[in-house]
């Protein structure tokens, strides 16, 4: 397969994860090679994390997406006209295909850059301009082409997440949380677009024409968002059972569809209810599926430059893709079996005879093989005179805790199997 | 575009789903049109939820593999070995794209499969082998392609995670649950395949391979199954604070890819740990994405059918998918602008002054606009003599509160401005 050589306009936080992903392409599992032809951005020499003295250098976005030695334009500016969406325009029209990252434009202008990248036979992909890591565009237009949506629902924006999240934890107000998320980088220095539901409202807008093959129209949308949020409006849905989340919704209505964001009060049990902090959550429901639920990381250099790196890799289309996805270019690896060697907390149940002595000699056993005992917790004897006793160990390897299993079984004082589970954390 | 005639091998839940699907594909999304140039089962004469007879019938799977009419074989016959690797064998050698559900012949022949697929320049399809309705197959292999995967994760076998749950729920025996899940059908009548662990075992198996760039080797992976937990272990893990479930992962470690099923204890804030019932999660961690999760219905006739037509949906080669997926046969929809019309319950927040009759006030106004109060909160005024309230009310119209509102913001016994904020219920 050819390998593509990128153009990427716009060096933020996005275009220089992008760099540091084409530069470390040898541990992602594109079907060929991708190299960059070129990079613009507004200003050559601001510090950035990575260094790209050593690509071209173009003076403008759109001379970059014209120039003949670019396969795929990169559109990482940012804003809905301006430069962006004359660059855009530019390689469209010079039959390059499109990735962008740039939520706005295409909410604004989607129809005719679609309308556009037709014309000229080329594709126009978006991935990263909704939700950054969470893949959810491409997911919904193919992999999910065979369901009826009904509904397109989610958590789109993690700067109005995080602020509603760190309220209700720390007790503060909004504004002071605002002041802290800016400083921290989690907020805009102008919060506006995010905390108006704008940023939401784009990204609905363009899972909407998606989900419902509707001609996107982005002034119909009904935008609401967090500013006006008290404290008390979220420590009061909790005492009642809810919580309070700035959602995004487009819906399919004898009207047409209606998109609409503003703060939804939640049933606890609500699964978008549990996505907290920044992460951005997408529901899809329709039939005959029911509804999935697709969660991530919705922001970040780093996730929303993996984004734009899936899309390019749809534009091999010399070579079809292997069943598993593998090339020969790949490093491929061999299963193994599973070793004892791994280290993790473990939860260990057994039932103690009513002899005296049992608790200690279970302590013995597993002091032994050099288990310690984080927490344990034993009820009364049941009717059978056995004592179920539940313990959770420290981190201990599988091999130390098969040993003391196996030391367990030999105790008189112990009755029945002992059952050994690994704990798995929240990471 | 040209349509595609498909070869429907296999009439189960999953057959007769995706005949329902075809017959009612223009309310899908597809980019052409899907027709069925014939079928196949065991027997052709059960009973059946379609109605099968206005369609060829083959007497074999491998007749209707090789038939030069048939554009794509669609593989719903199940078991590793026999008729249903026979005919995909078949297919493929006769130039034919093949698209399966079949979790046992491609964890156990994935590979094999995979490269005559490629020798005779065909597509193998997958996705709804794995998990079914959860789109997790095409979006590891070609979205999250810009990752370097880690590690992946899940919950993978409804039927496991159903007992499990459901054990927990209602304080039963494994036994005595399992029986009754037999009789819902939500167990087949041997679970052998499910309880064992070896159904989420095939499926991590192949998540992993196209994870990792693995070669698939079935005969590595480690299984185990929920087959010997006692109710005991899960009770006494929740007053730990964990959860226990059936949990199948992939890692890649210095030795390769290691894969095993088991249970585990998660803590009760592990994104796993909330996946109740028959549903089906996957997580997939890697740089630089951080994490994702995808949950979805595991099974069913209609999600998998669903997963089937998608894997379809991506063999219209002649031509591209525009931007959105919009097709000319397609109902292309338009945007409207939200109604207030929708009925929902609502939260209201108000703060009272300190004069008395102030919640008489309140409640009266409300009646009139024929809200009803379902919960109330108020608590004791605050330093600045107001007290707050939260109110839940009874399902209402948007117009009915605004107008509430409104009468609210006239009450002299009303401080500020009222927080109005609907109400989402789980479902």
């Amino acid at each position: 397969m050819k390998p593509l050589r990128l153009g990427i306009a716009g060096l933020g936080h996005v275009g220089c994860g992008l760099v540091e992903l084409v530069e470390a392409q040898a541990r992602l599992r594109l079907p060929a090679q991708v190299s960059i032809r070129g990079v613009t951005a507004r200003s050559r020499n601001r510090n950035r994390s990575v260094d790209v003295s050593g690509y071209d250098w173009f003076d403008s976005a759109e001379a970059l997406a014209a120039d003949p030695d670019v396969d795929v334009f990169v559109e990482l500016i940012g804003g809905s006209d301006g430069p962006a969406k004359l660059a855009v325009e530019a390689a469209l029209r010079a039959g390059k295909p499109v990735v962008t990252a740039n939520k706005a434009l295409i909410a604004e202008h989607g129809m005719a850059l679609a309308r556009l990248a037709d014309e000229n036979g080329v594709d126009l992909l978006f991935e990263a301009a909704v939700a950054g890591g969470v893949p959810i565009v491409r997911t919904l237009r193919d992999s999910l082409s065979g369901i009826e949506v009904r509904r397109v629902s989610g958590i789109l924006n993690g700067t109005c997440n995080f602020l509603t999240s760190e309220m209700l934890a720390t007790g503060r107000s909004y504004a002071d949380v605002l002041a802290e998320a800016q400083k921290l980088g989690f907020a805009e220095a102008d919060p506006t677009l995010d905390v108006s539901g704008t940023d939401a409202a784009h990204k609905i807008a363009i899972l909407s024409a998606i989900a419902f093959s509707a001609n996107l129209d982005f002034s119909k949308v009904s935008i609401g968002g967090v500013e006006d949020l008290d404290l008390l409006d979220l420590t009061f849905a909790e005492r009642l059972g809810y919580t309070v989340k700035l959602i995004a919704e487009g819906v399919l209505t004898d009207d047409g569809v209606v998109c609409r964001v503003e703060p939804k009060v939640l049933e606890a049990s609500h699964p978008l209810a549990q996505i907290h902090g920044s992460l951005n959550s997408v529901r899809v429901e329709g039939e005959p599926l029911g509804a999935i639920v697709v969660s991530g990381p919705g922001a970040g250099g780093g996730p929303t430059a993996s984004a734009v790196m899936g899309d390019v890799s749809k534009l091999f289309r010399t070579g079809r893709r292997t069943a598993f996805g593998h090339a020969e270019h790949h490093l491929i690896r061999e299963f193994a079996v599973a070793a004892d060697t791994e280290s993790a907390p473990w939860f260990l149940r057994v039932r103690l005879a009513d002899v005296s002595g049992a608790l200690a000699s279970l302590s013995d056993a597993l002091a032994k093989e050099g288990v310690s005992i984080d927490k344990l917790l034993q009820d009364s004897a049941h009717e059978d005179g056995t004592a179920p006793v539940a313990i959770v160990t420290h981190q201990c390897g599988r091999a130390n805790m098969a040993r003391a299993v196996n030391q367990l079984n030999q105790l008189s004082s112990i009755a029945g199997k002992p059952r050994l589970i690994r704990i798995e954390m929240d990471h």
